[in-house]
């Protein structure tokens, strides 16, 4: 059966590509202040574009931060209401010697639209407005309740995400969120993904004395913060590679049959890993792939260490201080709180006697969609439709505003991603492919038409 | 028996002391090229001072760098000759404000002269010069052969004494070093130094991608730098406390019993070794004290760690490189080269399969001249006769200039230094006890006597 709006897509493959190409023109870098009048103009830009399509209530969402765009459609009343989740800011552009052509004036070449933000993430906003636009010039209404919400600080982190979604509840009600902000296997395989990690960070500083010592005078007498902080990081993993805090995998679900079955069935070449990674070797958990480590274990790494003299040479002291940041990744369905409290019981054990601080860096839940939710069976299905196979369920290593999204809107996150992980989203050359992009559009029809015939009370949130 | 020097010590105190107030005047700061000229004047001083005590050749030595002081008094044929060395730079000030009084601006209270320098080393180099002048005024003449070297970069860390000394290897050669820039135990407990400890530096890199990776995105799949060197270092110690390097101990010699007495009897307190460490506990190769940890035993310290991200807050990455240094500090009779052998050796075994870079910072062997040394008896003896007690012996744990003086001259070092350790030397309020300085003037004039009753051969280098 092929997809309702397949047709309409090919016959609008120009104009489509015109509204693109007009929005990539907009340097919204949000990471950037001299950029601000750029995510104003592309925030306004999308405003325009959702009035144009027939949407209601536009508006822009500052709290007096970078604004999103809100619009909604809500003609479908008795059906269930998705809020489609993305984001028009973009990343910066350096190294901008790297890239073959302007990054704000797109390009298109054979099957690909270059230019930064063409997939991460107004190439999939557009997707996604003009599925609307399409369903509504071809079926006069849309099949549910549908709501935008497109954050104009994702790339740096949605600090103020949290405060909008509380302070404007009523309006971003809804009953399933449609994230589309992440990627697929390939061209070829078509995916589904299933989540995003939980992040635990920590700041830790051990002090030894209250200031750097004379190696050559105290030193071999007075404890070496370097040397206390370097056992601490050592004993965080096992000679396995198992993080060694009691308890940190209690709550790590099973993987259901699905996913297992999907990764036994994906492609993974860790020869094309190590190469994109540009690592010589692989480590991680015993008895666990790659593919496992990076997306549905959870992990725990240093990120950073500081202590005594870093800088040319050599500085004979006994260093006073160290410092190190950890970062814990989480899967489902690990909470972040419970582990936050093992690992400061665990530090409080490792370091007998020092003087230490231990600051926490942020928590976040890892958000979790089994394969056999009905939005993730409707997702499927919508896929299958458009790429005429079944697709294989992934999960996404990061962390990204999905777990705040779902905790304060209490609605499941599902993903309608078509990126490809060589598309160099946050790299110099950005790309999307023309024919994941209507290929995209015509899932996405078929997706609202799947979530209409469910009830409500199927998408109820934990 | 009263030292020859003690009567004209005494009919001399204001004299003395105005000499060494007119020098600690000059701010002669090494470290700060705006002090250039000040340096330079303070060379001048002591050249002008040597003169004026009838030494002979006066020079100021430079090799383009801050200038040394040499002289010599060589009218003893068939006697040894001695090279008193010390040096007349001083260390910067800061922090100004926690000074009492200005620190160029000498003042007398009590029993103590408090001066940039009083103590480390302008004061310790009057006393040797005084008591050229003391001997010459009493006696006529010196009882042997003496050369002066006041150096004017010690506190930089002597950047070219070596080629100095290879330059001058004719006008520096000796059978004996006097070196007069250490302390006593205390005032109370007079001790002979008996060296310094050597040392070995080192600059450990180690890479484990090209770049700092997603800890999302490949967390837990890849090599983190931080996590190898946390290994790496943690190894450098066994529980302990001990360095596990295979043969690091091997050619540390056996303490004489002179020296085992000599720990047994000196009154190391702990708590105030603590506090002035500012440390809460102490900790040390098992076996052994903090007063050997500190003095008698090799040590290898981590200096400093540099991995990833140091700032505020978290960054969730994967680093890509580590760097730490490393330094040891040797004891007679351990070799700098063969340590750094075998620490490159065990590096290697530490990071198979690891891209590293170890580049050497430095290489100083320890020096040590034993107890029952015909000059360290010498030594001894001068002191019992002043402060009518056997001094005790005790080793400093840092390391100066004295392995390449006694290298490139072929002659031992033995130390007749009268600082003692709360003379706050490198800190605000330097000062030197006044009956320290007389009773040095007159220890230093009974050396010079024990020494040259010595058969010169019996002074021979190893």
């Amino acid at each position: 059966m092929p997809a309702r709006l397949a047709k309409y897509v090919e016959d609008n493959h120009e104009t489509i590509l015109k509204t693109l190409q007009n929005w990539l023109k907009i340097p919204s870098i949000s990471a950037q202040p001299d950029h601000d009048a750029d995510v104003q103009a592309s925030a306004e830009f999308g405003a325009a574009l959702l009035t144009e399509i027939g949407f209601n209530n536009i508006r822009l969402l500052t709290n007096g931060a970078k604004p999103a765009i809100y619009a909604d459609w809500l003609d479908a009343p008795g059906k269930p209401t998705v809020l489609i989740y993305g984001h028009h800011d973009v990343q910066p552009v350096d190294p901008l010697d790297e890239w073959n052509a302007d990054p704000f004036e797109p390009t298109i070449v054979n099957d690909e639209i270059r230019a930064r933000g063409a997939s991460d993430d107004k190439g999939q906003m557009v997707l996604q407005i003009e599925t609307m636009r399409a369903l509504l010039a071809t079926e006069g209404s849309l099949p549910l309740n549908v709501k935008f919400l497109i954050e104009g600080e994702e790339e740096v982190g949605s600090p103020t995400l949290e405060t909008m979604l509380e302070q404007n509840a009523e309006l971003l009600k809804c009953d399933l969120i449609i994230v589309s902000d992440t990627g697929m296997w390939s061209a070829d395989i078509p995916s589904v993904n299933l989540g995003m990690r939980g992040l635990v960070g920590y700041d830790l500083t051990i002090r030894t004395a209250e200031i750097d010592l004379h190696s050559g005078v105290f030193g071999g007498a007075v404890p070496n913060s370097a040397h206390i902080l370097a056992k601490l990081v050592n004993n965080l993993h096992d000679d396995q590679n198992r993080v060694t805090i009691p308890g940190f995998y209690d709550d790590v679900l099973p993987l259901p049959e699905a996913e297992k079955k999907s990764f036994d069935e994906l492609p993974f070449n860790e020869d094309e890993f190590k190469q994109q990674a540009t690592v010589k070797t692989l480590v991680g958990e015993a008895g666990y792939s790659a593919l496992e480590h990076t997306s549905t274990r959870p992990t725990c790494e240093v990120t950073g260490i500081t202590s005594g003299y870093g800088g040319d040479g050599i500085k004979t002291i006994v260093p006073a201080t160290a410092n190190c940041k950890i970062a814990f990744r989480l899967v489902a369905s690990q909470d972040p709180y419970k582990i936050a409290e093992m690992f400061e019981k665990w530090v409080g054990k490792q370091l007998p006697g020092v003087d230490y601080h231990l600051a926490p860096e942020g928590k976040v839940a890892p958000a979790y969609t089994p394969p056999d939710h009905p939005a993730s069976v409707a997702l499927s299905k919508a896929i299958k439709t458009v790429w005429n196979r079944d697709p294989l369920f992934i999960r996404e290593g990061g962390s990204g505003p999905e777990e705040t999204l779902e905790r304060k809107l209490r609605a499941y996150c599902i993903y309608l991603g078509v990126m490809l992980t060589d598309d160099h989203f946050h790299a110099p050359n950005e790309r999307l492919r023309l024919s994941q992009l209507w290929k995209g559009v015509a899932a996405a029809g078929e997706l609202l038409h799947e979530l209409a015939v469910l009830p409500t009370s199927a998408l109820a949130y934990k």
